[in-house]
C-alpha cells in the first residue's frame, strides 16, 4: 500500500473553455496527464488559478469524475473543495472521497469578513462531521490575498488537536515567508505537510521541513520545478531556486491565470485555450506576444 | 397593470434554520409575510444577511418557490442572484424571472480580487445574455467591505449604456455617502432606481432623488423605517431620521447576523431562530440580554 500524504509539486491545474465558456474536459485530461508526465507529483485541480470559484459545483464533479474515468490515478488528486456554503463544501469534499482522492484543499467561507477562529473551525469541523469518512485528508487553503479570509496558526491547531488524522496539512499563498516559517516550526515536526504557494518559497520550505509546492506556475514549468524539489539538497541548489524566481517573474508581469492559459495556448498552437470566464479577461495580443519573446528569450518551452 | 420597479423600504431577509443548520422554510415565510404586513414594501431575499452565500443554488430556489406558493407576490420579491461563477448567477437569474420576480439584487462574481471593469462589465452581459428575458430587472449589488470587488460608476455607465431596459437600479452599501450621492447625480434623473443600503441614509437619499432604502434593521425595525420613507418631507423628517439611527446604532454593537435573529428569536420566544450557519456564530447569553435590555430601554419591540 502506498504511504499517504503528498509532497513535491502540485499543479493547480488550469481549466480549458470553449469559445462559449462551457467546459473543454477533453483539454483538462490533456493537460492534466501532460503534468504528471512532465514532473507534477500531484494535480490540486480547482484551485485559484483553475477558476474553481468561477464553476459550479455540478461542473466539478463531473470534471474530477472524467479525470478518474480518463485513467489519472485519484490518489495524486487534491482537489479544491472550499465554498462560501459549506454545504457545498461538505458535497464536494464527500465526492471527492467518494471517489478515492489523496486529499482535498479546502478554502475557508471566504463572502464574509472579519469573522472569527471559532467561526471557522465549525465550518471546518462541520464540514468533516458531515463527510464522516476516515478516508479524509484535508489541506487548508491559506490565502489571504484572494479569499481575505486567513487561517491562523490557531485555527490550525484546534483543527489539528480535534481532527489529527484528518486534517493534514496547508498550503500557504500568503506570499509571506515569515508566515509558511512559523506553520513549519509549529506544527512540521509532527507530519503535518506543509506546501509553499509558490516556488519562490520551494528551497527555503524544504530546508525548514516542508514537502514542497503548489504553484501555478508548474502548469506551464513542471519540469524544473520538480527538478529543485528533487535536488534541494544538492551544492547548486540556490541557483536552480534563483532560476525559477526568474522564470515565474517574467510569467508574473502580467494577471496570472490569463498569462498561464496564453503560454499554453501559444505553446499548444491553439487559440481557444486562452479562453478565461469572466470577471478574468484574456491577455491582449500585444501582451501575448511580450510574454512570449520573454519566456522564450530566457530559453523556455512547452513540448507536447 | 401596477407600474415596474421597486421603491420604498426594503428588507434582506433574514434565513432561519433548524438547530441542525437546515433551512426552515415555514419560518421564512411567517418571517416574510410578517415584514410585508410591518411596513416593508418589498424582499430583498438572499441578500448579504439572509446568508445567501451560505445556501446552496438549490436551497435559494427551493426558499424562493416557497414564498410564492404560500402567496407572497412574487412582484415584491428581489431575491439576490449574484455568485461567483456566472454560471450560477444565470441559473438562479433566469429562475428568479420565471416565476416573476419584480428584480434580481446582483453580486459581483468577488472571488478574484482586482479585477478590471472590462472583466465584471463581462461578467453582468454574460448573466443578462444568458437569461436572454426582457422581463428582467436587474439591480447592481455595492457592498465593497464584505465583496471586496466594487461597482463603480464606469461600470453602471457602461451596462446601463448596453442595457438600458434591464439594467434597473443600486444599491450602495459601501456606507459612503458621497459615493451614493455621485450615483445619485450621476445616474437618478434617468430613471435610475437607488437604494442606500441603510436607514441611516434613508432621508439624505430620499432628498438627492434615490427611492429608499434596502437595510439589514428593517428585518426587526420596518415600520419606523417605513414611517420615514412615507414622512421624508415631513418638518420632523430629521427627527424620525435620527430616532432611526440611534435604534440602528443599538443593534450594530453586535455582529448584525447573529443580532438581528437574536432579537427575532427573542421577540417571537423562539430560540431556534438564533441559529446561523458557520462561519457565523451565535451572540452569546449576556449580548442576548445587553441588547435586549437595550433595545426594550429604547421602548423597541416587535409584535407578532
Amino acid at each position: 500500500m502506498a504511504p499517504r500524504g503528498f509532497s513535491g509539486v502540485l499543479a493547480p491545474a488550469i481549466t480549458p473553455f470553449h469559445k462559449d465558456l462551457s467546459i473543454a474536459p477533453e483539454r483538462f485530461v490533456h493537460h492534466c496527464r501532460w503534468l504528471l508526465a512532465n514532473g507534477c507529483t500531484g494535480l490540486a485541480v480547482f484551485g485559484t488559478n483553475s477558476e474553481a470559484n468561477s464553476l459550479t459545483v455540478e461542473e466539478r464533479m463531473l470534471l474530477l469524475e472524467t479525470l478518474v474515468e480518463a485513467g489519472i490515478p485519484a490518489a495524486v488528486l487534491m482537489p479544491g473543495t472550499g465554498c462560501c456554503s459549506l454545504m457545498d463544501s461538505a458535497r464536494l469534499t464527500a465526492h471527492a472521497v467518494r471517489i478515492g482522492c489523496g486529499g482535498v484543499l479546502m478554502l475557508p467561507p471566504f463572502y464574509y469578513k472579519g469573522v472569527s477562529v471559532e467561526g471557522l473551525y465549525r465550518n471546518f469541523a462541520e464540514v468533516i462531521e458531515r463527510v464522516g469518512d476516515e478516508r479524509l485528508r484535508l489541506y487548508l487553503y491559506h490565502i489571504p490575498p484572494v479569499a481575505q479570509v486567513p487561517i491562523s496558526l490557531e485555527l490550525i491547531e484546534r483543527l489539528l488537536q480535534r481532527y489529527p488524522g484528518t486534517v493534514a496539512g496547508v498550503k500557504d499563498s500568503s506570499g509571506d515567508w515569515n508566515n509558511t516559517k512559523a506553520m513549519l516550526e509549529r506544527f512540521a515536526a509532527g507530519g503535518f505537510e506543509i506546501f509553499a504557494g509558490s516556488e519562490v518559497f520551494l528551497l527555503a520550505n524544504m530546508r525548514h521541513g516542508g514537502v514542497g509546492c503548489i504553484s501555478a506556475t508548474a502548469n506551464v514549468n513542471p519540469g524544473r520545478i520538480r527538478h529543485l524539489f528533487d535536488h534541494w539538497r544538492d551544492a547548486d541548489a540556490d541557483g536552480l531556486q534563483e532560476e525559477l524566481a526568474a522564470t515565474r517573474a517574467v510569467v508574473q508581469k502580467y494577471p496570472m491565470i490569463a498569462a498561464l492559459k496564453a503560454i499554453v495556448s501559444h505553446y499548444g498552437g491553439d487559440a481557444e485555450w486562452a479562453t478565461v470566464r469572466p470577471p478574468l479577461v484574456e491577455l491582449t495580443a500585444d501582451q501575448r506576444r511580450c510574454l512570449a519573446e520573454a519566456l522564450s528569450g530566457r530559453g523556455f518551452e512547452m513540448v507536447f
